[in-house]
Order: C-alpha cells, then structure tokens, then sequence
C-alpha cells in the first residue's frame, strides 16, 4: 500500500533490524492513515463472509478497530495474562517474545469466538509471527475458521511470513521489508 | 449515556465491587457501541479545540481511536514500561495497580506532546484514578494543556472521580456506577 510505504520512508526510523513507527502506528497513531488501511483491507477480504477480527494486545487494538469497523462486525483483543492465575473458560496459548527473551500466556475468553466464526487475524507487525501463531492456536481451539491475516509491517528478512504462506494461510501485508540497504528500507 | 448504561444492565457481569464488561468494551469491542460513545463524546468536547487523544494500554486503546476519528486528532497510548531499562527522551510516571499491588513505570515518547497541545484523557474505566492522574503527571511534564478527561464507566463509589473533580479536572464519565443493590447496578 503506497500510502503506508511512503509513511515509512518519511517517519520512519531504522534501528539495527528494526524499523521504528511510533510517530504514526503504534505509539501515537495517524488515524486517517489507519482508516485508508483498514479501507485497503476491508477490499482485499471483503466477499470472506468476517465475522470477527481478532488482534493481541497493544499495538494491533488501533488498527483491529479501524478494520472491524470496516467490515460493521466486533473486535476481539486476545490478553497478555498479568496475574498469577488464569481467568476461567478461556482459550490459552503461550506466545515467545523475541524482544524479551521469554514466553507469555494469551488467553481469549471461550465465549468471544465458537466454530461459527469467519475470522481475521490483524496486527502491526509481523517478524518471526510468534504472536499470529499463538491467535491461530486459539482460533484452532475454538474450533473457528481463519480466514486470512492482515499485516501492516512484515520484516520479509525474518522468517514469519514465509512459514505462514508456506503453511498455507491467506496472509496480506500491506507493506514488506526486505531489508535496508544505506539507510534507506527496501520493500518488496 | 443512555446506550451505555442499557449495555452495562444487559451484558455487564458483576463481580464484587468489578463489573465486567469484557464482551463488548474491553476484550471483545463492539464497535457501534464505542462509535456512538465517541460521538457523544465529541459533542460534549467540540468546542475545545482538542489536538489529541491520549491513553494508556491496553483496554483504553480501541475507544481513544473512535474519539480521536471524531476529532479528527492522532491518538497516543501511554506505554507500560516492560524493559528493564525507559526509553530514552521520554515523558514516565508511576501508576499504581490496585489490581496487582505494586506500581508500574508508564511513558510517552517526549517527540509526541508539546505544550502547544490541548489534550483530552480518554480511558474505559475510573476507579481510583491512578492511571489518569499518571497521564496528568505526563501532560504536566509536557507543560501542555489538559482540556477534560473522558471515561466510559467510572465506579462513583470509589475515589478516583471525586478526586479529580475536586482538583478542579473537567471529568466527563458516560456512566456512573454508585453501587450495587439485590445483584442489580446503580446508577448515579
């Protein structure tokens, strides 16, 4: 999507492997351009009969909102589990974490998706897809359908988008990297 | 708001002084709902000029994108430090958890609020008022301008509320829990 793609050349900032968008996606967020996004979506996946789109908390909840509006159905935010125990009746899954070396519990309360729902998995960024693993582990769970994911950031250099195509899921990013080449992002 | 409070009566489950409302305001979201929320919200604020949205992760997130889209303005969400070291050029505060018992370091990169920035708080819950005066604190540091604080659901019976009223804050919650009485909610 050329509008995002040119807000990365522009805003965005490189660290190491990293590409940093907080000035417009995942800290302070540029709503108009999360609109056009989830616009950009909502064309891609719109004859998919979407019940519900389904994010991880933090970052994706701007975007997951902005793309089930799209589609006029309900977001649903899987949890990072904070307290010792975990709530009942809830689908869990572990999710490792790259960035901090460590694994977490996710959690879905099991009335929130059953085997009738059409899902959408949208998120910010998508690396070594750790976290979109763990939404499939849950839909799986709850016996649901996953219709595609929705990506506005893939690292195409890491290995997330590969093994999700390559396991045969429907995965649309609005924006590739596939490296940085003196200081500037090269995309796809 | 009359929408609101009906929700709260129908699908708000009551747990101890909690009520949750996870099925449609802070887990699974319905989207209509926080989309009339945010137009109240508007309209109640519109003459303010209001130039952004500031929350603080995660479940204050998806209603701050609706009020921020009626505004036409960039929502920013309050981080919850998780590294064990902040981020350099940032604003940080301590909020409290009542829930878990200890305080947590929250920031918002310094590059996103300035003092020329006339600022609404918007989060889904007021209890003790611990996260919105964390925000407060940042705005402070900012040395921007605090137009009102905009809660979905404030618990009456706590301090939180009364706190900032008294503090001269304009607080504008769209329900107001005073208690409970025979399993039923009471609204102020």
């Amino acid at each position: 999507m050329k509008d995002l793609k040119d807000r990365i050349k522009i805003d965005g900032k490189i660290d190491g492997d990293k590409v940093l968008v907080g000035s417009f996606l995942n800290h302070q967020i540029d709503i108009d351009l999360i609109s056009d996004m989830a616009k950009n979506t909502y064309n891609h996946f719109k004859e998919e009969k979407i019940t519900k789109v389904l994010t991880i908390e933090s970052s994706g909840i701007a975007i997951g909102t902005m793309v089930a509006k799209e589609f006029g159905v309900p977001l649903v935010f899987a949890k990072k589990n904070k307290a010792s125990t975990l709530p009942p009746n809830a689908y869990v899954t572990e999710v490792a974490s790259f960035t901090y070396q460590n694994t977490y519990p996710v959690y879905v309360s099991s009335d929130l998706i059953n085997k009738d729902d059409r899902i959408l998995i949208v998120d910010d960024f998508l690396a070594q897809g750790n976290a979109v693993y763990g939404l499939i582990d849950i839909i799986n769970q709850a016996d649901a359908s996953l219709v595609g994911i929705n990506i506005a950031i893939e690292k195409g250099f890491q290995n997330g988008g590969r093994n999700l195509r390559a396991d045969g899921y429907n995965v649309y990013s609005l924006a590739i990297i596939d490296g940085y080449e003196d200081g500037e992002i090269i995309f796809r």
